[in-house]
């Protein structure tokens, strides 16, 4: 893969915002891989991803600090928000985990088959079973427990090991603790969760026994960004399947899992390739 | 189509019962040419659909009052709650609808083609619009507008309507109307209604609105029963299709349209052919 | 449903492509709202759709004949393939039709229900059954039947009924007859089919029956522009759905028509709303 | 999981088949806990699966050479194919594998999870990739490789290898050789292969490249049985995803993985819980 710049902005729509983006970078000598936008009219918002290659192959390197400098008069103006992503160095992503595995197990293979671009450089479960798995692909693994009285103490260490090594992400994969609104707080859009049902549907705890007692036809799995709130951020992505009277709730558990792991990491690698967009509680994801 | 007769059981599980229905059946010299059965172990119920041909392609034409008579007392040993069904005559259905037409368009296109095994005497709606359609197909149509106050006489007249059509079957094919517990106890498990969500994502008015300020990334719909809680019945199927950021909230609503017209016609189907048992707030379809 | 010009474009990938269209775009006061792009990276090409509002909203109209005459020398100076479509007049829908008339059902309605802006001011079948339906919604049913050696004369009774009401784009909505090489040659990209297959899997006669004796576990449906190659045209859609034994071929045939009535009808709106760029043998859709 | 027995048969289809086998095995006090039948009027042919406890939960355990040697005449008299099939001790299974290891690593981790009832006594590949995954599970890897003109040598170490571990079913998990056609003729039915493709589309060599060129708007994949002829044997499962043309080849190749896993895991899991029943070139799977 090669090294590029994406550009995502999001302001106020108004008349010539491509125009002026597009021109810029033009100006600059991008070389632009991909390109989308979008408006909600509702709202009257203009969203715009923009990414290009950095590399020499035609001739010169691009400049980023040239191009950054240049566009920050051009964002004030037109009251952009926005942030310009490098795809080097890679991001760095710590994966929770309890006793489950498939989402972590998933993951790991999708690494190391160069499915995501991203470094992982720690895995943490509430439960010892993911160190054989994390051993294998010859990642740390910190098996923090939080017991009764404990989960203070427990998210302290937590972050202590975020910090050390300077994690971007943090993939919950399948981990089954609440985060208190104080970790969710210092990490805003940078913390990944699957929740196994079609959102907002049967939110909280066991919702493949709650589906399985009202009856769906389908079951479904959602990956979101966590906000304060349980099971309520913005969501990334959804998927379902079709389930029968035959089965059983385990065999709902079962399926689910394939769609959880799916869900999860697409959403794990779009917000790596820097594809998503928040506003309010909803995403634009330029896939 | 030839004529069958369709025999719908539930009851308690225990060893033998498929041996004991079907050996009866085959003593009958019943020709089957349906058979389905399920356990659910964890209610310790057992549930059966046997469907026969009753013509005389093997000699005899089967004699049904002599199978009811032998099958009457093993039902009550065996603690069965239980139908026996015949095709003929068909059963008589009354669509309900509001403005929307597109559901009442495809079922009557679908009846029209043959896909759906009844009568379809009496269409009643709240509004005006339906009523040429309605008169393309030769149908009878009742416009009865139900203003403030006047839901009793409303309803009154749809309930002397039913009862003089003799009616089986009520579908609301998008009828913007709720029907009050009254009118809805008179037909148990006999109202079908198509609600535009996920359910139970999505209870209530104008689920679509609600799915887009959520931003789930699918959309779906749902067929079930009518029960007294609104949009908590027995569901009987349940379709989605994917959505984008790119979708405004007409492109919600138009593409929910051809979900909502496949799962409303699909139960009804599956209604007339006798293929659905319920059991608590749950269905058993043997499609 | 506002009037809106579209400008499509397909050239040789280079730099700042974007820039210079979006720049003329805003030089003329353009209002876009929709714009998406494309790179074939293996071909070296660039497709672009912009949208943009017509109308007085804000302040002056868009002066369309001014922007062409300065877009020509741009286009010419980037070796563009273009088009710039108008939303009014609508464009002159002509569908053909056989016995099956669910396609043409759907349509209808769909027409009717304002979801595909078109005229459909002519429909012409091989029998007579669709006479009916054509009647209900107003519009001239001409029954052109075919016999052996008749097929010359028959395609030249249809192609002065297409040149008299001048149509744009002719919809075979299940016509089971193939039209000749001719024929399709006057309307290069301009004319629909929809073939009752998960293309390239089954071409030909009988696709049902194909997949019925290969013993598929899904069946699918293709929508596909016309060209000289029997079901060999650029796909527009195609949509699956799943079977199992307990099906038999009655009941594929029935899933199926679901199938094609979303995916025919899929592709004429596309094509309506000018979504659709083609290169060789594939489709670009701007959904 | 519970020791079971499965009865799987297939016949002439007449009366009384269900009523003659249940009550069978009802005189031998077998508490069935799943049972299901089919009848293929064309084909004029019966198949059933009936699946019944052997622990002693209810006083005796059953006595399967009793059954056996009753149910032996009645097979006869009434022309079955059949075959009775215990759960334990389970089957043994060889996983052939080349250089891509998403389907091993995916079956792997089933395995550990218990969602595959079987033994994997072995991992063969024709390059050195799989040998860290398989030692990591445990599983003794042989890597075996076939240059040209050593295809015969190859199969023939293969076979050693199968016949001394005593397989039961070989699974080619994305095996990028041919096997000869004595080697498939020695494990009729028994050898899964997955086919990156929606078969009967895209036979042979690099079906992705073949689907990107075709334009299709949907990838699939299929799992089936390997017979003499290539890509053409009885197929047990299949699925398809969406694609667009954002999608490069790349993303066709990432996309269908996921699909390739899916199919290949249900086609083994299926097969392990003897579910699947063949005729001519189709499957019957009582899911």
């Amino acid at each position: 893969m090669k090294d590029t710049a994406t550009l995502l902005i999001t302001c106020p729509d108004r008349k010539g915002l491509v125009a002026r983006v597009s021109g810029l970078l033009y100006i600059h000598g991008a070389n632009i891989t991909h390109a989308d936008q979008h408006q909600d009219r509702e709202a009257g918002l203009f969203f715009m991803r923009v990414e290009w290659a950095l590399g020499e192959a035609n001739g010169a390197a691009f400049d980023v600090a040239a191009f950054r400098s240049a566009f920050e008069p051009v964002a004030a103006e037109l009251r952009m928000a926005w942030r310009l992503e490098l795809s080097s160095p890679v991001r760095r992503v710590a994966i929770f985990v309890s006793r489950q595995l498939h989402c972590l197990a998933d993951l790991l293979h999708r690494h190391q088959a160069g499915e995501l671009r991203c470094a992982i450089p720690l895995i943490i479960g509430n439960h010892a079973e993911a160190g054989a798995l994390a051993g294998f692909y010859g990642i740390p693994f910190h098996c923090i427990e939080a017991g009764p009285g404990g989960k203070i103490s427990a998210e302290g260490r937590q972050l202590e090991l975020l910090e050390r090594e300077q994690i971007d992400l943090v993939v919950l994969a399948r981990y089954m603790q609440i985060l208190s609104a104080d970790f969710v707080a210092r990490h805003p859009n940078r913390i990944i969760n699957v929740h196994h049902s079609f959102l907002p549907a049967f939110v909280g705890a066991r919702p493949y026994h709650q589906a399985f007692r009202r009856g769906v036809k389908l079951i479904g799995s959602t990956s979101h960004y966590v906000t304060e709130v349980l099971d309520d951020g913005p969501i990334i992505e959804q998927d379902v399947t079709r389930i029968s009277h035959r089965d059983e709730l385990e065999d709902l558990i079962e399926k689910g899992r394939d769609l959880e792991r799916v869900v999860l990491s697409r959403a794990v690698k779009w917000h790596l390739e820097h594809r998503i967009l928040h506003y309010g509680s909803k995403t634009v994801v330029f896939a």
